[in-house]
């Protein structure tokens, strides 16, 4: 159940139905728009009857949900999300580039490229503290000493951190250190962490799983947003198929996919989903054209000597070419408003 | 690193081995064969000196690995490793039968499959308490009060439990009240999950995940035997193709490509692997004659009216048809000794 | 439109209805059963009035159909087909094996192979005279002169010939020598020569592509069907996935697929279907747990010297072993009459 | 093997490397690029002596071919090749847009399309004769009479004419009536379709097989090449995967992938790689940013009635906002000369 409220309702209208929803045992979940709030309700076994809502003042209308998600759904709000991340957005005019390296090593190495980023124009910063690893045999990235050095890039450069978690323990270092806590692709379907993160007051940039549906993905997000936290960034990383020029298929559909049903803002990851160095330039200007929100792109000073994934890192120079591509493209899609 | 002691090493012998390993800051893992003992080493960060072990007492070799995996791998135990789970065993010249309902709905339904599963002959129960949804919405299973009635079923029916833990809670209870801790396909590569079941101490049933290739399953078992936990039993439970004649494609080719490697055991989950009722029988078939070491089949006395995947569900009267049809193979194929 | 006659319908009855339908201007297809014989209608551009025959003598349904395909289906024919292949059979009681070759090379090498498949009691010869290879600078089989090594191997041994033809004067050359019409994985939608074949009065070997559906196989059989050749044998010689430990992934699951609604017989190639020596008897041991109807396997006498496909050829000891064990399943199986 | 000739080579200098290669019974394929003439040399079974070439005036270099290719390759030919169609030309500084039907229905509904795309500056016109269809039951095209209408396209609007043949005969009928000769993904792997193009002297639009790997693709081009037609333009149409929200999933980092290895054109068509109306115009802007040569778009008059295809194509309006929109970015990328 989804109650539009008009675009007169007043505050008292609002309060008076979300008590209307706790009281009947259901959750409400407000999301204010540009033109209307709308209330979706969740914790119901069956369907809720409108009647409840229907003569209340200030309901528009209260509409019954036929898909498998609601909070994700432009149903509850018609225009994208702009979702703060630190002091800056992603989801609005401006394209967000988060850069930064694969995995965090050291002080100099972090600080070298965040010199890169912050010089081009980016506002947000990336690089992993916690490594999800294929083998348990492989650097499992630094740990709280990593996000250290990530808060000091904060603090240096201005930059907005955005890193990944793995379990609580990590979320709740990530919430303390970063500004946006990111759940990696081969978590994107552990829902007792999807939960974890719906309970934090941090936005959330939640990877595409390998072999993950659009349904998947946006219940996925929507079990964060069921918990309270509205501050959900889509990423596209790369699916698998049977391909064998690049690491993984970067499915760039999906994010008209995404805006067609969803709020959310969209982002996508040209560095993951090739694996090549040679490609991330030109999937990322893609990834601009198909119209998403922003990139995240993995930048090493010295990609030879990387610990994690080196084949697809960009040098800084290469970074500083790929963020005046894609900023050509998305100015002279601009005028179109695409 | 790998040590292979002789034949007639003793105790003592393998004792200094082990003590060798520790005062090199490295961790050592005994695997006990039928013929000799093997010790893997893992901790190290570089490759480690073989001069330390070849001129010990009871060592006939000290071999480098060279594949990305270390204890799961037949260069450590050339035998098939047969795990104990409760009363019963998994991997040995007996096929494991382990069935039960998707999820525990309530005392009566889990006893009445019970009641069908003991009759059979099968060894093993299974049913989950907390359960891994694609919906927020969906029902999420009945938590510990689901974990007691499997309990019950034990205590009445001498079945072996085998349920899903979903997250650090969760491993807890199952240890608690459960047999076998089973990682769902879509924690597959939850690495801080795999790294918790490690630490315990109960069997764990680790399935394939939707798209996970051979090394990264083989690499998840490992990351729970690093730890030191070596009771794992692999399971294919169907991957996501293009097909939609089923739910998933269930990949028989990896059962003799696991055992080209591994000496760990591998059990055919047709339930999941084809979503489809009238496929689940043919691919159990399928699944003993390639070779599995068992099979994990879902049944439900009233297919129809289950909270979860009813669709695959088999009434207790095709569960029996089932067993005595992979029996009938499984007989047929033990005088060839496959 | 499909109409059923009734059990006793005279051939007069049957004559009528033919007549009836060429009158409308469409094309009959006449599917004698066991117990009753229908008529598919094809050639049709809308539905086909019932009123036409609904009254006719000997006539106990018309049917419409609702599904893609028509004479596939077991609407047309419930029970299964059996064709017949030169002086064998494929889709009865007995498994049908065919084994040989993946090319024709010399008189030596397929006549070496040809006595260890006589000897093993298999009915069946393969061998290509014409190769689908990926590269233009491969070898490209030996053409007509492979073919009259074919028909030699006939004669000698009694073996029923099935072998590729990959375009209308291949397809013209292997009616003239062989017994069996292969259409090649990479051809199953290449139309023209799927209706080429259909117009011919052999029996045709139908591989599924490595991207094909259960429909576009299906729907590609009915392509030959509906030229008016029934004797279509179907074959799953695995998928194209994610995969890597086998060369593709051999989809068993489509076996009880197919069963489900085509009266079609359908073998299974484990050799193409893995690419992997080691891994094609465990495979041809589920294909024939499964259900199907047969099995097609490369053999060579010398697969390290194969100008093709040596990697998942048999040598004739092998294929002895594995007529061995899947005689073994397929009589344990009888009894319980899969 | 390859022979590069010197920037000076004289015709006589080439004339003579020719005449020894075919002493030698082989093949040469002469491809002079900007700065110099290279000979690929084919028909050879084992590998050639270098030593016949080295000291031959106006010889540069012999160099033998690792890679499964030749003529594909940019080892060949390091600058990109422009290839002729009709008037026009596909690979050069221009983007080819080739717009129209899916399929030729009749000569109003061809004209109506052809206007929008004559208007809109493009220089090519598609549009179906034949027809791959993945039943025998669905519309298969006008055949020659499509292909009547589709020249009196070009001679009314100047408009060079792609369209599919799919067998020899069709080959034959659309040398005689079009300017480029399409071959459909399901023929991809047709190889004696692809020895017979290789014969003609009309450029191919060779469109990617559905599950066809980045060789296997390049080695279909090879086989069109080594019969003597250098003429060849590549086309991703999408590709098999398990997502459900595309009818195909455009794979655009292939075209980095291809122009990294082969000096062939490459083209995008987002409406076989998506199927949904609403993506094509992202994914074309996609196409083009990601660096391709051109877009092949379905334009429909009146989608909804379309016989084949109709919820992928553009209307002409839409048509002609995605025609500005991608020349958008082309121009916004010149000056970065990607």
């Amino acid at each position: 159940m989804l109650i539009v409220m008009k675009p007169d309702a007043t505050p008292t209208d609002i309060e008076r139905v979300l008590e209307t929803i706790e009281k009947l045992g259901y959750k409400p979940h407000t999301l204010p728009g540009a033109n209307r709030t709308a209330i979706g309700i969740t914790g119901n076994d069956g369907s809720v009857d409108p009647a409840h809502f229907e003569n209340m003042p200030g309901v528009a209308d209260a509409i019954r949900v036929t898909k498998p998600y609601k909070l994700i759904s432009k149903d509850l709000r018609p225009e994208k999300s702009v979702v703060k991340v630190g002091t800056a957005t992603i989801g609005g005019d401006e394209l967000a580039i988060i850069a930064g390296p694969c995995a965090i090593e050291s002080f100099d190495q972090v600080f070298s490229v965040a010199e890169a980023v912050a010089e081009s124009g980016a506002k947000f910063f990336r690089g992993g503290a916690f490594k999800p690893r294929t083998s348990p045999y492989a650097f499992q990235g630094k740990g709280e000493e990593g996000l250290r050095i990530l808060a000091q890039v904060r603090d240096q450069f201005g930059l907005n951190i955005v890193t990944e978690a793995m379990d609580e323990r990590g979320v709740d270092l990530v919430e303390k250190y970063g500004d946006c806590i990111q759940i990696g692709a081969r978590n994107m379907q552990n829902f007792s962490l999807l939960k974890y993160v719906g309970k934090t007051r941090k936005p959330v940039l939640l990877k595409r799983g390998l072999s993950a549906t659009l349904d998947e993905l946006l219940l996925a997000a929507e079990y964060i947003m069921a918990e309270g936290n509205y501050d959900v960034i889509l990423c596209e990383r790369g699916i698998r198929s049977f391909g064998t020029h690049a690491r993984n298929t970067l499915d760039l559909s999906i994010v008209p996919a995404i805006h067609n049903v969803s709020h959310l803002p969209v982002i996508v990851d040209p560095s993951h989903g090739t694996g090549r160095n040679y490609m991330v330039k030109p999937m990322a200007r893609a990834g601009v054209a198909v119209g998403a929100d922003g990139l995240i792109i993995e930048v090493h000073s010295n990609p030879d000597q990387a610990l994690c994934d080196g084949a697809q890192a960009l040098t800084p120079r290469q970074y500083l070419e790929l963020f005046k591509e894609v900023q050509a493209i998305h100015q002279a899609l601009l005028p179109i408003a695409v």
